[in-house]
Order: structure tokens, then sequence, then C-alpha cells
């Protein structure tokens, strides 16, 4: 049977067109398929209950961008030449996230190997992966993976994959935004993308389109702001964390019997973990280990897993950094009400960064042919310095109530300047 | 701290307003949480890959509705005339469907317990809901209980929780729509609402609302047709309980191993599952069983686990009903193939109703004051009849390709009136 | 300096393209340009406030709808062959409502030239409009004349533009329903323009594009039912009419002063108005003749005119017909308010159809290559039989009060069977 | 019969509620449906052919708004304390824009009076809106002219109705936005209401609503820069300015004769315009000026006219200002090719400010109970210091083709630092 095109309804493009069968059988890889089981913002979902979608659906949002810009550019700028540059461009746009696992950016404390890693191995270890790229050719493979390591071999399109404007971003910034249910974060995707100029094989944006740039911009500097970096998620990640930690110290000390069996080579000190073992665990790992661990003998362990099953989590505070007394006060609070403070008081600094010019910065193309950066003639952008916000994490109970433990953390925090 | 009201942004409703902390207490219980590890369409997202939305979601969202429909009917009819009503109300809303499982309606093929009852059970023996329905009155969960029952003593409440113009039907009709992408399932919910009216303690439907009341029972029709009973999620479920089934049956003969432990409670024949057994599973549950029987020793349970996973899914073949013959030599071919028949070809009978007059039809209170049926004031709902749909799944093996088994198998499946 | 193309922000299709500067010349002429001044929906506005779109909008979105049903058609079916075919299916698409004047189907009643016919005396005497139709060859005006008169020559383009799957068709609902803000009249455009089909020569719909279709059908039954012939509207179209009846009478008998220039020549008996001069007048000049009219001398005309203006409307009763002793009550009934008969009691009958089959119903393409009709295939199409009502207006000052001409008044108008 | 809550569809709100039928008769009033006569945008629509949106609807918007402003203040703070300051709050957001005529901001350079002095005149001249505001009582529309005159008498209401955090920029910039079709300038509208905080009778933001506040603030920022200053709109006020002062200047001189006469009194010297007069004259009383004036003997009015009505706009150029020598260049240019100088080249400044802190700023109650000012807060609103851009406005055909005049124009043009 010949290939009919595939259409799939999408919440945010309306529809995805799939016109290629080489791309419809990479979407079937059980490593693309497997995104499905990962949430595409963590733990996002304990505080914007909408927050629920996957990276599988942010994938094929980021593919048809990518379809939709080379559409564009290919009509303006005659990019790519190539079909085996277009298939490297739409291959990687799908697959730029296949090596993110579950809660990733939390999960790589305790397995301190970087998703982007993963990807690389992914794209050149995993049979199904390796055997369809090296359809295209032999050295396919090897070129996505520069691509995605900003090699600079195929410059144009790692500028599209990973940039301060690239096709990522543009998918993810409108397709949070809607799940969340939040009414910022919304720009003009068609005229961001007419917007985009090719010189010297360099992504640039063209000054007539400098207002949305600065909407695409401020989509990102409202959706940090207010959904990535809220308080109540931090929080999550955090505890996240440190259940992690608690079981790893656990497993490896002995004193742990409920391992699920694809975790467990994770936590064995300078395992060599496969390509095929990473594959193996999604969300629904960690959450039926938490489950597992939420009835285990370890107070510490039962307690953090039942609180992050059960949303009661810790509670962020607001502070300038705690200095040393402070911290040792704390501490003491935490263990007079039977909190390990090692599992119970963290603290974590977010950065707000919504667009950061040194190095990287949005390249415009000025009608006169000259070029500029995009800070250079957007004061608004300029406003947007990076941010950054000290927070305490800590069980509410040791903050609330009238007993004289919360009282003495009351008082530590709001000793500030 | 004074509870300060809480204000939920939804992707469908905007906000969601929680007043009253003792509904918010409600929402945090770890039963409710649960509902969050719950898709809302089972396996639907593996059709429309937008349809990632869970239980949890799709609950604040019958209780924001039925806050809303409160509002209206307090205003215009008095009603409700108690805090305690009101309260029924929306309890009722936020909890009817706490009882449902992961995969649920599949589910229920292999534990036959529905998940209505687990509902009840859970509002009577879950300590922590039980407590805070206890701190209303003593007879207020078993007052839930029977609204959910519909046993008539709270008629009103009954029918805006379970009839064909309901607060479920309401939020579920916009909610799927909105997150598969489709346009199609829209209506009009504010004058809805103010198109409903009480008489005689009875929920009808005002003459002037008929037209939106069409609309409403159309996005039904539509999501039905279009997105419920999609064959390819047909057949995703198909999988599931074939999965299910022959991991319990491998399990009962003592030939598998890998039984996740909160799992093992529903494959013991006649067993009594608690509550709290109940309440330890959820998606994660069965998604890390099937993880871990993709690789055990069985090769049905392992090929079946595995197809799963990674969206190889069996094809839905609609066809008038096979007669002995055809499905007898349906068998053979597929055992020619090395596939257990009694796992790899299902049918299906799928019935669209969009709307039921028999018994429980929509009253619709006209303008002169007298009574009658929505079917009967509207051509276009009486000439929604159910229908039925017949389907065969296999492996697509089987259909496709030159060998002579396919070939076999394409004929059976044509060779209808 | 080459032509760039111009993308146009849109409320319903987000953008609109003009690729060719050949349409770009055609949407400037001063013939296109005054559809700005004509509200697509003539007076909805007075009943929907949102509805204040012209009939230029919706001109530039049936264009836009053309030029996607051409991409898609072309990719599937090579249709059209030529670029001369293109170029008159986008100009008729452009074009075809060219003819219409201020509340149209009203004004017809006065000036009996049907619209129609002027969009084809524009398209061939308009000397703008003329000279670029000419530029493509002489004999591009006729065909496109016999295009919009569905003379058969160019029966695919005929049918895209005027059938019941046409492209006006497709862009009017979805954007009446958009500007009145209600919910219903959506359908999944794109893939309605997917389900279409050519065989022989005819737009047929594809068996698979069913559901879509009825969406599509469904649409056009909510947006009659509740918004094209909304009661208040209709009752608003009445006033006008007696409005430019009475001005009329007027005028003849020499008895009105006020005649605005533009408008004089339509009111000469047998008057053969040119292209000119019909392209003279728009919604404004009626509407300043109103306004001059509410302060004239004769008593009938003047309040007429001010009604309208200031939306005191005549009030719609809903009534089986009138027997003529109940119609010669009514009269009498006015003329003792002083309402002068003639111009203050009006029927209507409106007929809702939403679809017909008779003749020219939609074709199905069934997958076994054999043809249908739609209401063959689609129990809810064939539910929608046309069906009509019949209205009395009259000013609402002889319906309400408790004088007892408005008793007299109830008693007839309720007095039905 | 007694009154019947109005629920109006709306595109923006999708519901507008009018509760009280005195808000239902100030609606129905002629100087309130006139509003459905005059663009919300004046000329805009000739650069985004969506925005055909009346000040009515606008209006509407404003009123609703309030509405659920009060509705949360009244909850929050007991604002307002009485049904006089209800009333006098919803008729304020109502009517104030009542005193807009076609194109106001133009037509204020013609018979300069500002509109809200029109405003003012109305609600205390106006019979029928006077009547039902004197049904209050006698000082009630004096006391509405205080609050549209910012007395200070009732302070909430005013900054309510005029600051920079008002009802009546938080509809329109939705508004526009939805019918422009551009997809910023969105805002969380019902976050911002809740923001909201009453202290010491002044409006203040909340710290909390700080970020929903800067969202608020770029809407305004973008619909400025890139809707309501776009130069092609400019370029049409422009040549309506142009046009009224030229047919002015002729009717004086007595060398136009037609001139309709609702228009005449706004032509003679120091007229004294009356209400009635002002209120006999909206957007289809220009237009259809402007048609008749099409046809006139005066060469450069009728040109002008036609150039409106036909959408051959002045072209706008973007320039530092011109100096003497280059401007008299200009003025020489176009007397060459024929243009009368001073009806053809103008320059306008176009100032956006979408945030002024100076005397009015947006005061901020920050959590530990003192005040700031929201640029002290946000480092966004800070950057968006006010900005000029100078523009000529001439005929394109002065700058394009091949002739020796547009050659030295463009030289002048081009000739800058």
């Amino acid at each position: 049977m010949p290939f009919v095109e595939k259409v799939l309804k999408d919440p945010v493009h309306d529809e995805i067109v799939v016109e290629d069968p080489w791309i419809w059988q990479l979407i079937n890889t059980s490593a693309v398929q497997r995104l499905r089981r990962i949430r595409q913002l963590g733990t996002s979902y304990l505080t914007f209950h909408g927050a629920e979608h996957s990276r599988f659906t942010h994938s094929l949002g980021v593919y048809e961008t990518m379809r939709r810009v080379l559409a564009y550019l290919g009509k303006e700028y005659g990019f790519p030449e190539t079909e085996r540059e277009r298939k490297l461009a739409l291959a990687a746009a799908l697959l730029h996230d296949v090596g993110h696992g579950p809660f990733s950016h939390t999960f790589e404390t305790i397995y301190p190997v970087h998703h982007e890693e993963w990807t690389k191995r992914i794209l050149l270890e995993d049979d199904e992966i390796a055997r369809l790229l090296a359809e295209v050719d032999d050295s396919f493979a090897e070129d996505l993976v520069g691509i995605l390591s900003k090699r600079g071999k195929h410059r144009t399109i790692e500028q599209l994959i990973t940039s301060q404007l690239d096709v990522d971003r543009m998918d993810y910034l409108l397709r949070d935004a809607m799940n969340t249910g939040v009414n910022y974060g919304r720009f003009e995707l068609g005229r961001l993308i007419r917007s985009l100029a090719l010189a010297d094989g360099a992504v640039m944006l063209k000054e007539s389109g400098l207002h949305t740039a600065e909407q695409y911009i401020l989509a990102r500097y409202f959706m940090y702001t207010q959904v990535y970096l809220h308080p109540v998620t931090i929080g999550s990640d955090v505890l996240v964390g440190n259940i992690l930690r608690r079981a790893g110290e656990l497993w490896t000390a002995g004193q742990l019997e409920d391992m699920p069996r694809f975790l467990q080579a994770f936590f064995v000190e300078q395992s060599a973990v496969s390509v095929k073992d990473y594959l193996a665990i999604d969300e629904s790992t960690l959450l039926y280990a938490f489950r597992i661990w939420s009835t285990t003998e370890d107070k510490v362990l039962s307690d953090l897993a039942e609180r992050f099953l059960n949303r009661r989590l810790l509670a962020p505070i607001v502070r300038s950094e705690l200095n040393s007394v402070e911290w040792a006060a704390l501490r003491t609070s935490a263990r007079a009400m039977g909190f390990h403070p090692e599992y119970y008081i963290s603290v974590r600094k977010s950065e707000v960064s919504a667009y950061v010019y040194r190095g990287s910065g949005i390249s415009v193309l000025k009608t006169d042919g000259s070029r500029s950066e995009l800070s250079m003639e957007s004061r608004i952008v300029r406003s947007l310095i990076p941010d950054t916000e000290y927070r305490v994490f800590l069980p509410k109970e040791m903050v609330e109530g009238d007993h004289a433990v919360a009282g003495r953390v009351r008082s530590i925090i709001h000793q500030q300047g």
C-alpha cells in the first residue's frame, strides 16, 4: 500500500502533517513512543492541573514547526538545498528530546548523565532508530548527533534546533501556555517564522520582525516567572530529588528491598547504564517506585514518597540566603520535630533568564544589510536581565501552628534585610 | 490562617473557584490526588495524541460546572435550600469518578467490580474521605452514596450528577474536545445551564433551550463517533484486555514471576480486594507491569505488552458479524502465523448512543407548563437512534503483505454482503 | 518594485495570503473596497451586537478558502490544470458578492434586480474590474460570469463557488459564528477541504468525510435557526423594507424632498440604473437617508426611520397564519392607535433549510467507487427537512400595556390552534 | 411584565449580563444606539480588515467589565456601599464614550470640541438620557459628569473609569486584539480584576498581581506599536483630516454646494453646535459626504475623497524631522506633479506611550502595607519609556516610478542621518 499522508489533530497547531513514511516510522519507534510516558513539564501538573501533556506531543509539535519553517525558508531562501538536509532538520526536530527521562532535570542530580548525552547515544545505539537513520546513509546518524552537539557542520539547522530563536521554544511556549490554561505566552507563530532570515548560513531576525520577536521573548519571560519556576513546582522537584537520594542511599547500604528492577542499574556506583536500560524507564517506573516506597520501612523514605503521591509538598519560603547560624537553627528545629534535615530542608536558587545576549543573542538583520543584536534594538528585551530567587523548602508543619518550633522557624525566616 | 479562596487556572473553564476549605481538603485527599495518575480517556491518547488529560482535571471541571449550576439554580429556584444539600451536590460532583481505576472499562473485564461500586466503597471506607464527610454529619457519606446510586432521596442532585443532562457530560465533552484538538463537540455551556428548569423536584429543559440542548446532544454524537469509539482506541483497549487476561492466567497457573505487588490481589480467584488495595493502583502500576511483562519469558505476554508500549496495535477491521466458518478460518490463519487466536483475534461491538429516550429522556418544560420529551421536540435528536458497529481486531501482519495467509485473511474479511 | 506576497491578519483564518499581484489589484478596486461599507449580515447587528463585520472581510475569507481548496485539489487531483482556471476560481471567490448592495435582500424588494445580476454586470461593465479581467484575456470576464451563472462550462469551479459544499458557506459560517460570539457553527475546515474529491469533473464528498460534512451541515442548521432567522433580525428587515417603500411612494408622488442624490434613480419607475449608480450606494447612503427622513414631515416615514435608528423595532409574534377576519381586526386595532396598517403590520414566512437534497444534494463518493447522496448516508442530515415559521410584526405598543386595543390584539394573537 | 435579565452574547466576554432594567433603558437610548454607527478604531479597518467593530460593542464590554469589577470589590471590600454608587459606576462605564463622533480624533481637528466635552453635555442635555439619569435623583447626572471630569468626589469610581488600570482599557485591548486577529494583546482579565485592591479610597494593584499587570501594560505596548499607530492607519487619518479641511474651506468660501445638512453647523465659524446637532451625525454622515464630494468639481476635494473611499491612501515615510530646505523641496516636487502641497503632504508625530508614571502611575500595595509605583517594581514597565515616530505622508506616485520628480523625492527622503 502506498503511504498516505497522515494528518494528526493537534490542540496547538490544529494539524500536524506527516508527508514522509520515513518520519512516520521514526515516530513509531519505541524510543519515541516512550516519550508519551514522560510529562513535558515534569512536576508542574501539581501546580497547574492542566499541565499533563507529554514530551511526545511536544516532539510532534517541534517537528511540525520545523516543517513550516522549512516550507518558508525553502520558498524564500532555497534552504535546505538537499533532501538529506531536509531530513536532518526534520529528524533533529522530532528526536531532539528523545533522551529525556522521567523528571529529567531532577533525575540528573542522581544519575549524572545529561539527557542530551542520552539523546545522542540513543541516536547511535538504539537498534530501531539507528537502522532507520542508516537508511538515509551511513554518516546520517553521526551528522544528526553533530547538529544536536552544535559542531558547526550544519550551522543553520543547528540554530533552528537550538538557539534563542528555535523551533523547540516556539512549540513549547505555545503548548505549555495552552495546557496550563494561562492567557499569556502567546505570540504570532506564523509571523515569527516569516521574520526569519538566512544570511551567511546563520539564522537571523528581520528588522521588521522586531515586535514579533519581543512578544516571543516576553512569552518566555512570563512562562518562566509564572509557570516554570513556580515555587510549588520547584518544591515538588526538590521532593522528587530527596526521595531518589534517600532511596539510593538505602539501596546502596543494602537497607532497601523494593527497588524496581529497571531502576537498579542507576544506583550502582560508577555503573555503565546501557541505552536499553535507560529506555526501559519512564514516569510510570518512578511513580510505581514511589508507591512501593510509600509502604517501605524507612520512615524518611516512606514519608517523602507518600508526600509526593498525595501532594503534601514542601512549603516554599522566599528568602535572601541563609547564613550559617540561621541554617543551623533551622536544622535543629527540624530535628526537634522529627524531620531529618538532610531530606526535609532544601534550598534552591532559581534563575529567570528570558533572554541572554552574551555569546548567543538573536542577530537582527537590518533593512540596510547591517547586523545588530536583539537587545540593542529593543529596550524591552534589554530590560530582561537575568534574575535569581533564593528559596528554602521545608515541611509546612514546621512553619504553621502554635507550637514553639514553628514560632522559632518563623522568626528565622522573617529575620531578613 | 483563614482560608483564602483558591482560583485554579483551567484550560476549559478558565478558572475553577474553590470557596470552601472543606472542598479544598477533599481535593487534597490521596484518593482524589490519585486520579492525577489515571487518564480521562484511557487509551485514546494512542489515537489523539493530545488526549493526555487525567480524571483529576475532569473531576475539578465537574465540580466547577456544578458550582455554576448551583449559583444559577439558587438565584432562579432557591435550590439548594440548605448548605448541607449544597455540600452534597458539590461533593458528589467532585467525587463521582473517584472509583475509577487504570483503563477502568477494560480492567473491569478482569476484576469484575464496576468502578461505580468502588466509588461508593471509597466514600464509606477510605479513612481520609470518610472522616471529611463525617465532619458534616454522620449520615452524609451514606446520603452521598445514595445520590450516586440514584436512590431517589435527593432526586434533583441525582439528576444533576447522572442523567442525560448532567454536569459530568457537560465537562467531559468540552474537555475531551479541547484536548484532542477537534473543533466539534462545542456547545454554549452558560446558556445550557440557564436553560435548566426545576419543576416537581426534577431537572428539566426549558423550551427556549431546545437548540442549545440539540448542540449538546450533537456534541455527544460527534465525540462518540469520531473520538470515543475510534477503532484505533478500541483496538488499544482490546490489547490491554488481552494482556491482562494472559497475565492473569499465567500468574494463576504459577507461570509468571513478575507480578507487581499491588496487582496480585486482583488475580487471586474470589479475592476480596480492599479499598486500600484498590487505591494503591493507578496507570503507573499497569504501565510498569506492561514494561516488565514485555521482557518475560512467555512469548504471548511479552509480545502483547511490547505491542502496547510501542504502539504496534491490533488492526481494526469493520465487518458484519463473522459466521462460525469464517471465524474458524481466521483462527487457523492466526495459528499458521504463530499467533495464539485467543489473544490475537478479538471482536468488539461498539454502540453509538448519543441520546436514549426510553426511560430516561430529557424532559422539556414547555412555555404553557406542559411537559414533553426532547426527542419529541427535536427531529435531529430523534434521528440519533443508537447504532452498532462490529469490528474484528487482529495483527496487521495477518492482513498486509504478499504471503498466502494474508491473502486468505483478506478474502475472509471482504466476503461480506 | 517586485510584488511582495501580502499576508493579512484575519480573525477567522489567522492569515490570508495574497501571492499574486493581480489578485491584490482586484482587492483594491473601488467595487471591492465598497464592500467594506456593507455589513455581511445586514441588520443582524441589532440582535447580535458583534455582527458588525462587512462583506469585504467575508470576500477575503472566501478567496482564502478557495486558495486552500485549490492547493489541496492541485496536489491530489492536479486541478486546476491551467493558470487561467486557477485565476478564474480565485477571482470568482473574491468577486462573488461584489453585487451586494446595502441590506441587499430587503433592498431587492424595492428595486427588484437581484444582487447576483448586479455582480455579473459589474464584472462586465465596471471599468476598473473589466480592465483587470481583460488583462488575462478577452473572454475571461465572460467566463467568470458563466461560472457565477452556473452555465456548466467550468463545472468544478462552479460547484466550488455555489453548491451545498462551497467556499462561500465555509467562510461565512465560521465568520458569522465568530463575530456573533456563539459557540456553535464550528466545523473542521481543514478536514472538510481534505474530504473533497473530484470525479467526472464534479466536486464530491469522500465517504470518510461523512461526519465532517455532518458538522458543516449542522453548523448551517444552527446558524439559521439561532442567528440568521432570529425574529428580531427579521423584524429589522421588515422595518427597512417598510421605510424604503414609504419613502419611494412619497418621492414618486412628489411628497418627499430629501432623497439622497444617489438613491433617486432607484425610485423612478422602470428606470435603468447604471452600474455606476449602483456602486455609488452603500450602507452609509441608506443610514444617511434614514437620518434625514427621521426629521421629515411625513409622520409615517419619520417614525419608521427613527425606530430603526434607535432600535425601537417591530415586535415579532410567532403565529400560524392569520385568517382574513383576524387580519382585518388587527388592521382596525392598528388604525385605532394611529398606526397605518400598510407600514406597521407585516407578516413574514421564514424558511429554515439547512440542507436540500432535491436536485442539488451533496454527492458522496464511496470507497467502492459508487456514488450516493449525503442525506442517504446520514440520518442526521435526513432529519433536517425544511421548516417554515410564520411571524407577524407590529409595534410593541399594540401588544403591551393595559389599554383596550392591546387586550384585543393579544386575544387575536393567542387565538390559535 | 417584570424585567427579565438580559444575556447578550459577546465575542470577548462570552456573555454580557444586564440585570437592571434601568441599564437596559440606557442602552436603548438613541444616543447610545448611535454608537453602533461609529467604529471603535476609526480608520484602522483600512489596515486590519477585521477592525470593523463599533463603539457600541466596546461600551457594552466596558459596562460588563465594570459589573465584574464591582462584583469582586463588593465581596472583598464592600464597595460600592450604596446602590446609587453602583449605578454611578455602571452608568459611567456604559456612557463614557457616548460623546464620540465619527473618526473623532480627526474630526476634532476641524471642530475643536473634545469628545469628552460632548460626553458631558450629552449626559446633561440629551432629553432621553437626562430623564433616565434624573430618575435616580436630581444630582445624579451632575455626579456622573463629575466622575468623568475626575473632580475627586467619587475617587474610586473615577479611577476605575479613567486611570492606567481602568475598565475602558481592559475591554478595548482585548476587543481590538480579537477583531484585528492579532495574537498579542492578551492578558488574564479575571486575575487582573482580582489583583485590584482598595486602600484609602484609591484603586491599587496588589503586589501579587505584578506580573498580571505587566501583561496588561505590555498588551498596551504591542497594540500601540503594531495596531493603533500603524502608519497606514495614521495615513488614513491624515487623509480624513485633509478632506474635512478642504471641504470646510470651500464651504466657507461658498465654493461647495454639496454639504450634508447635518454637517453644515460644524463648518460655520464660531458656531454653537447643539447636542442634538452633534448626535445627528455619525460615520454614515461622513462616508456619505465623502461619496458626494468624490464627484464634486473641486479637483483637490474630489480626488482626496475618492482616495479614501477606494483606499488609495497616502504613503507613510518614516523620517527624522524634515528641515526647511527639504520641506520646500518636497512642496515643489508635489506642485510639479499637480498635488496641492497643503493637502497632499502632511507630517505626523506619533507617540507610543504604553505607561506613564509621572503623576498618575499605577500604585502597588505591597504585602507589608507599604505603597510603591508600578515602574519602580517592574523593570519591564520601566523600559517602556515613551517613544516618538516622525512620519511624512504623501501620494505614492511622488515616490514610486522612474520619473524625475520621484527620483528627487526619494533622494530627499533618504537623506537622513
